[in-house]
């Protein structure tokens, strides 16, 4: 025999409380001021229920009619904001949403709303169809941000500016093509979205709370009337797949550092040493302390938050990791980082969209930043085609730059006969090998840095969309 | 010349919106509706701030009696939830109390509150002192946790169960022993909570934007009004270190992996297979479609919570990763982890008082699950007594086992005869070894599961309390 | 003018060495002794290579007929292990074989082999074939291991064991809808590794430093010659995106995940207390100090390296975050977590599927582990088909446990009296209700646990390989 | 009755290998290859281990003798690089060990070696010892770092160059006071490493595999020949106890953080664009395609690797997170993490001091990046000594930077009457606020950028080593 399991509440060895109730313990528990974000898909999945429960007998047509009347009430008094939550009694949404229908339609009629189905499905049913919603919306502000880069970078083709690679000035580029860079990493970001929102919109009603539906439900139609694109094949998974949640999160995380490193070249690019851009007053805030600053406070925030979608997914991910099969009451925490990491990313996505299409571009300083020595692979480059070895014109080239190092003349001046002292290949068409303009347009190939090159990329970005 | 900086506001590229504000970043910015929390840090600091200015001549004694009033007065309005946040003004805390204050005292010298301040040791002055007593809160909590891990460990003495290791049954111990398992990796935590407090309770005021405080004000003097134990010693750092929140962030993040093993084993010992212990109802749920079932929800919650932990944690690291000296707006990334994982801690701790509080132990059991297996290292050092070389006790001891296997005769069951079979060295004093209190009583060296060495651990661990 | 820069090895300011070397820092930057796995891709791109630049004339046949023979040399060395790394010289597997090379054709033609080439598009070409080789094993890993699920499926389809929520004895179920609920979480990483490996599989090379390639290098010719599916569309972008790392490294990670629920299940499941399983001697080991142990090592590391795998991912993403354009050195660091990561993960699958095809079911402890409460949902269904509303039937159903649990008579032996004295709704075939093969069976719906709907999901299992 | 248990290595549903072994898994199991680094280690603990055995009579005098002759010869054998590992059969350094001491006195002795000793407590107390010896360098390195930065600091002290927050211009700062920002950082790395350094050594000898020591075994006597300060004080805590690790990581990955943020700065302030500083060329590299390049690769690779720090901190995490008590095999994944990080982190500082010795400053270019508008708090302040509240003097200032900006005139540079027409209380001695080293001597408080509160922060860092 166990010791006595009566007097179950009371604390037998001292403690925090006293009384068979623990009040943090039904906060600790409760999910209703979360998930009540939920109550319109939690509504729709009852509605749908039920009427697979009528055609299968199990309630008959006149009460899913009350069912599906009552739940319409309900989603009305949400919508108008006049829902009231009970405390303490209405733990999560979907005991909200059934305490209320009781309440309209009656219990004994509303108590049938749940026949063969367990919170288990219900709960994730109601992320599922919320989820895909939003991602849809995201895929939305996601294709219009590649739009605002796609529009710039082809008004802005004109523009060259240096290339960096180790933040060191490499090679002029087009301010487009930095522009696509990113462009790019985003329209990927694009794709994967497609595919994770299939693997979000696959159905778990008539999975059960483990064991599948006894009353014959069919599912297929239930998946139809909510707009999911399949089924979740295994009940025991179905209840216990968090997997849409942490795929989800998995790819808000990878889409948050790309945000990351589109903000740190701008921050860079902002700052009064390069003064590439500037940044909307919009999208910069002021000091307290000192009146000359403008801060690119929006960039910050979008950097720093992908600490916290990385975090979402960080956590979610230790959660779930060895736990048993089907349903443990771990998986609530799945809720709380998808609404937070969705809002995290939509807000981050249009703040980003804002940024960009209101960003003003310095085309002076840009040009100001052009070094004579970002044409030293220019200057190899030509020695190849004159037949020199690549490693040989490397350290020919190297020399040019010492050359202008030790005396202070811009490589780009150093004299015809300074050049031939070096290497006796030089002919007089070097000169046109110092020619910002020139280098770029060199850069011809699929992906290269050419205003031909460039513009093939704006087109098969758009096509991405 | 940069492309023409006036209008913006206006959308060059297309996009989003048109107009110069954009109320999404309004939103994306402001951090009032969480850091409100601060509002009493926030005043207590500037108490302290204008007394330190008034000392150093700054403004005058009546001054800072005015505003010393004024902010007494916006404490009241928020201790008597009577303060009004102006929505898209108040865009945090700090910029909320000194708008009141102007207000209630007019803004000439209101104005002079903030002289030689800045937001950026505000912010973090305000963070320190709401964390160094929260943190207290939680050393307290944590401590009563521990104290009841003592007294139960020294009530429940008596109770043998089977020891796991690789959750397969080992060796026999003592509850209190598995019990003062998980205390000792509680106290190791409150330990190190210690060492954090201190390194929370340092005080920045005083380090201005970055460069420090022009106008001589004494730091020392603002420490001890504050409670500081200790200055911030060079105002760059001191401004943008958020050291004290990723610490707290990593302490919490261990503390709550402890609990989510002390949890797994008892959430594994409360099955209906093991049986070992009975939670409270007070901490157990039912389920919507199962009427038998009763779920340790308390300890699954507990154990998934550890990720939220976790990502609080992995997520704030992300944010600072790389980040450029002093402040940088990524950093307001930091308040909302602290808040919650203060509270996720906290919760955490005062759940599993409860839940330990009031768990029914079920002796019976635990020794039914005693199996003579678990004896068989007994059994090898009874023969290591007798001079037998280890490594060869353990194969005759395995022998047993398999002899034991095949007969399907229990092996403390094996009759003297068949054990001499095994190895000649069996004397008749072998029964002795057969027996699990002996086998517990044993194991007396220090840290041993012997009653002495556990009432031993018991004093060690309340000596650390 | 800077301090002057000559001696700019020596340490100013005191410290660890003097002397313009550093070998700590050679070894710090130096990549070999990782990379060196990569030297057969690193030959057949640079064959590519240089058969574009024959084609582009910038080498002529004849250069490239050396450099072809030469490289092909040079991996014959590698295959034959006598190739030998010149340590402090061979810093990476890049320069190691273009030194190679150089030896054997001589420098002037070898000298040519990366005309318009950088190492930051070649270490990626590298990377990229390899891991597209490698995931495309693991991809057949992972069918040849879901083949398994699917075939002990179907054979054991007859054992019925108890499905828990919350570690909690729930339904029955069959033994194979277990197996069947991880195997479709592994059919969706399969799903997903294919999706990845298209994103892995796209070409990098002509993507020059950064800019572009300058010599009009044909970049299809050499995607179809190296198997890749698609370009890298913008060259800034090609050269720094490590995302074919990163979302490798989630897919993983999350792989990881459910092998390390998978594994769990087990491990309780061959507990002495649960005694479902007992794994092969292969995959078990024994205790250097208790003879009679046998315990689950090779299930413990499955789900140990659950948190390798999410450590490799974790640190990659942190050193990507905030990291300016193109290539920086912190990219060097996403080549071992790759390394290490596909081998964990391989290896973890051919693991797992030994543990699993060679695992012992014991069918007598599963079924005695069905307990009459596990029919409690089958008692209220009964009552719903009788037409009371479901809210209802639950209570009726809790009132049954708990006179089983008042009385200890099992629920399933209550007489027809006890329960009609519950609710007069219960008629005689209530009987039929107390059956775990007929609970089974009503769970006939899509994804259910009765074998029609068992043996449909092992088809559609099979269907996604 | 299970299913025959007999051809327990044969695949019963077909499969990966056939045959009772499987490769693959030894190898899977297998930690020699990484954890022979332990060796001397193992021995030391072996010595103590059969020292305190004899004293507690359980091994005599002589065999005591033997075994620790025997030992030292093997450890003879490692260090002089002789110790023949026997692939399949030393599986780990304790076994390895055992082994060869065998062969060397005989098994019969050798087999009493551990007599009472499991290999839980074995591998623990190998892993403590190691890792404070290790960590003990790691102090000393940390230390020697931290000299250099307060011997610059002291050195440079005249250096002013503009502080950033935001990365904009904000006010001017010293050098050194830049320099200790970091400094700080690093200063309290060393404070909680000497805490880490604390808990990690303690003794788990004399844990027995899980219940203690049966022999009565002086664990106090083996803690002080083997150096440790404490004993772990529950058994069972002690050999599943892997927060000695996990803290040590936590440790690394934020003292990793600082470095990435410290590194962050200087490969900024390398640039081309800022100029303030010029990495010594053993810590710069060139490009293989851009000869005019010289990248901050040790900053990049310092930068880089504290994602991998952090990734072995979240890894063991994930790996930890909801184990049962005592040993699981899943804590073998927590050697690699640990030797990895401390190479990660023992390499890191020294390369950071070697990068930080040789740095060459530009005080030129320093000083031509202070900007006016960096005065704009000084003028502010200005007319805070006039009275003026400060949010009044804000505005005020804030009107003479864009009167700056709308002429064109430096803010310096304005004449009087213009600085009237803004506020007529600008008197002549305005002039004085228009001073750099005037602004930095005038933030003179503790912790300020003043040479005396510099010189103080010097001093109170010294005093921390």
């Amino acid at each position: 025999m166990a010791s006595d399991p009566k007097p179950s509440g009371t604390m037998l060895w001292g403690g925090r409380f006293t009384g068979g109730l623990d009040p943090l313990m039904v906060k600790y528990n409760e999910s209703i001021y979360f998930d009540r974000v939920l109550y319109k898909q939690d509504i729709l999945g009852s509605i749908a229920f039920a009427r697979a429960n009528a055609k299968a007998g199990i309630i008959t047509q006149d009460e899913f009619d009350q069912i599906h009347a009552g739940l319409l009430k309900v989603q009305a008094e949400w919508e108008a904001d006049a829902f009231q939550i009970v405390p303490g009694v209405d733990e999560d949404i979907h005991t909200a949403n059934e305490r209320r229908l009781g309440e309209i339609i009656g219990k004994n009629v509303a108590g049938k709303l749940h026949t063969g189905r367990s919170r288990n499905e219900q709960v994730v049913c109601d992320m599922r169809m919320w989820l895909r919603d939003e991602l849809r919306k995201i895929e939305e502000h996601l294709a219009a941000f590649l739009r605002v880069i796609a529009a710039r970078a082809e008004q802005e083709i004109d523009l060259v500016m240096p290339g960096y690679t180790h933040l060191q000035r490499a090679q002029p580029i087009r301010w487009s093509h930095w522009s696509l860079s990113h462009g790019f990493a985003f329209a990927s970001d694009l794709e994967r979205l497609r595919e994770t929102i299939r693997r979000v919109n696959r159905n778990p009603l008539g999975c059960g709370a483990l064991a599948g539906n006894p009353f014959g439900i069919d599912r297929e139609m239930m998946a139809r009337e909510l707009g999911f694109e399949g089924q979740l094949w295994n009940s025991m998974a179905g209840v216990s797949d968090r997997d849409f949640v942490s795929e989800t999160l998995q790819w808000g995380a990878m889409f948050m550092q790309h945000v990351s490193r589109w903000a740190e070249d701008l921050i860079v690019y902002s700052t009064a040493e390069f003064g590439f851009v500037r940044l909307a007053d919009a999208y910069s805030t002021g000091s307290s302390l000192m009146p000359q600053k403008k801060n690119p406070d929006s960039l910050e925030l979008l950097r720093g938050k992908s600490g916290r979608a990385f975090g979402h997914m960080a956590g979610l991910m230790m959660t779930q990791k060895g736990l048993p099969s089907t349903y443990n009451k771990d998986l609530q925490e799945s809720v709380e980082p998808m609404l937070d990491h969705v809002k995290t990313v939509s807000d981050s996505i249009q703040i980003a969209n804002g940024v960009l299409a209101t960003l003003q571009t310095n085309p002076d300083r840009m040009r100001a930043a052009l070094d004579p020595f970002m044409l030293a692979t220019d200057v190899a480059d030509y020695l190849v085609r004159k037949g020199v070895p690549f490693r040989e014109t490397h350290h020919i080239s190297g020399r040019c730059v010492a050359k202008s190092e030790e005396t202070g003349i811009p490589m780009n001046e150093l004299s015809f006969q300074q050049l031939k002292e070096i290497d006796d290949r030089f002919e007089e068409d070097i000169a046109e090998a110092f020619n910002y303009e020139t280098s770029v347009e060199r850069r011809c190939s699929k992906g290269g840095t050419s205003k031909a090159s460039v513009l093939e990329q704006i087109k098969v970005l758009r096509a991405m969309l």
